[in-house]
């Protein structure tokens, strides 16, 4: 028996796959799983019908732990990848689908993954596959009100966390003591996991990705602070940059500028509105203001079970096996600020988690927003 | 100019390239990036070509930074996904490679990633793709004296991390706290990263990936720690299973039993032993003591860049795309003990990563072996 929120979670999925010509979905990224059946975990796939039926393998260790967690109809142990091949087979024979479409997710199978799903002893050879991708992201687009809950949940330990790392920040710590403090006020204030904590100081501000490094805060530095808690299953995104001391004029300017960007950028952000729209405006302001060139990386992304979820921006999107968002329907939670203002020797970033309401948006990160936190 | 080091493992990439017929390697995957060229980043890309030329995209912001820390011949800045496309198909005109045949990393890329690399904006028609996993696999098995001392840091940070959290264990303590005690001290130790940490208590113990949870221990839980810090770039791991409490007859019998099998086929580790030998050794160990059933998984795999890396089993290998190893070299790290004795109410594991060496091994991760630590 499957749990009425499931059942409504599948009903929506099949929809999707008669419309879209798939028979059957071979699912085994953890995020996608967790949202059809209650839960997912690496080294385990799902299979499900285009009459709803889900089927489970999982390592033969975790029958139990899975079945406590997960709604579905079948389940099975394997003890190697020969047996998760075997088992898959198996499947495909119950449901007597010898030929259609299957659906993979082409944006979390490597080559070799592909190669193991589609292998002989695996698929039969009349099935053809297809990215099944943009219904997964269709269908977990538009949150639930409970998971509107446990995503506020993550964004209340996300704060927690980003007012541990900021108030350690002095000279000497280096950027993953830094990390450290956010990450274990996280996990105190009930985390459950985090994704990789970024933390970026003097010249690395200006990187895109700034995993921590060994390197020590210096005084004068620009730290930028990008972390994301999970929180029953749900995430969170904030991003803020402080300064360990006095910024520069400059570096001040460009902060209140990226700031003012950004704030406004959620003040438009209601229903109706895109993704592509968001992005026009909060480019916009920047390049006002004197430093379009500054800019790098897509601004808005959505939040849910992972921190960086559909919707994307449509050209990234493409690139990422993603098809380009309709315009935003209420209870899309996103994240406004995942693009930074890089100058070269530095840069500045701030970035929150948002709900998308019909007439407002609603802030889920109330942190402050100051290159200088006085109170700290 | 390219370092000497650097040239030297070029020179030993070129020539596999040359004996496996890859003409040119288009690399994504950090690690590989990190050892031929001293970088790795994500959303970044290394051209290998066989004349040993170095060509480096990045994205715009990171230009100053990779400059400073890689080794290269040609650095290129991109904007985003477009500009990286073009930038590969820049290289190609560049090099005048326009046929002959392109090593990817099919463990690594996704099915979108592949379609991105392979679009015809990046990749001329008559250049034909393959795998290039093995290449990279064994250039980076056997490991140089500098990494060798990386990898021994890093499980000297290891250790740390793993006595802070067993020092912390007690009931109502949840598993991502225990988590978080080990997390602080490694970054405080030194780590400026480190791979996902796996603490699963009580039934939990029993599953094969044991993420870290809200579960609460309980008096007389078994605890099982698996922690892998990162320290310039190299991993180590180690993993222990503690009681909270006193265990059961039956659960220090297992641990013995565990235990004992774990340490001996470390002692038999050393030059010219292949994986599987150790792997049936350790089996048939635990078969023995009448445990056979209850196995799940490989127990042998390197560590280096990272903690999970070549070589692996032959089976396990097969399908993630790499080659069955050889028998092992000296200075061939490895952790041995990445399987557990899974019993269905409980399960025990302890892991440590080992040096192979001529005579004899080197353990490096030396924290004490028991089930009941009185001293915590």
């Amino acid at each position: 028996m499957i749990h009425k929120a499931y059942q409504k979670r599948l009903g929506r999925c099949t929809s999707l796959m008669k419309r879209t010509g798939l028979d059957v979905l071979l699912l085994s990224k953890p995020a996608n799983m967790f949202y059809l059946t209650g839960d997912g975990r690496l080294c385990a796939y799902t299979m499900i019908t285009q009459e709803g039926k889900v089927a489970l393998g999982v390592p033969s260790t975790d029958l139990e732990d899975v079945s406590r967690l997960a709604h579905f109809d079948h389940i099975t142990g394997f003890e190697d990848e020969v047996g998760m091949i075997h088992s898959i087979a198996h499947y495909f024979e119950h449901f007597g689908l010898q030929e259609g479409t299957l659906g993979l997710e082409y944006t979390f199978l490597t080559q070799s993954m592909m190669g193991m799903f589609t292998h002989p002893h695996a698929k039969p050879a009349g099935v053809q596959v297809k990215d099944c991708t943009h219904i997964l992201s269709e269908l977990r687009m538009v949150k639930e009100a409970e998971e509107i809950d446990c995503i506020r949940k993550a964004a209340t330990v996300a704060v927690v966390g980003m007012a541990a790392a900021v108030k350690a920040l002095r000279p000497s710590l280096t950027e993953s003591q830094v990390a450290a403090e956010a990450e274990y006020a996280m996990r105190q204030a009930g985390a459950e996991e985090f994704w990789r904590s970024y933390v970026s100081s003097g010249p690395r501000t200006n990187i895109a990705h700034g995993l921590p490094t060994a390197r020590e805060l210096q005084a004068g530095d620009l730290v930028m602070i990008d972390i994301h808690p999970i929180v029953s299953g749900y995430s969170a995104d904030i991003c803020r940059t402080v300064c360990v001391g006095g910024p520069t004029e400059e570096q001040q300017q460009a902060f209140d500028l990226y700031l003012r960007a950004q704030q406004s950028t959620i003040q438009t952000a209601k229903a109706g509105v895109g993704v592509a729209d968001l992005e026009h405006h909060l480019h916009q302001v920047i390049r006002d203001g004197g430093h379009g060139e500054h800019l790098f990386g897509p601004p808005i992304h959505g939040v849910g079970i992972e921190f960086e979820e559909a919707p994307l921006p449509p050209g990234h999107a493409f690139f990422h096996g993603e098809k380009a968002p309709p315009p935003l329907p209420a209870n899309v939670v996103i994240a406004v600020g995942n693009c930074g203002l890089y100058t070269g020797p530095w840069g500045v970033r701030v970035e929150d988690t948002v709900l998308i309401g019909e007439a407002e948006p609603t802030i889920f990160t109330e942190y402050p927003r100051r290159l200088v936190v006085s109170d700290r």
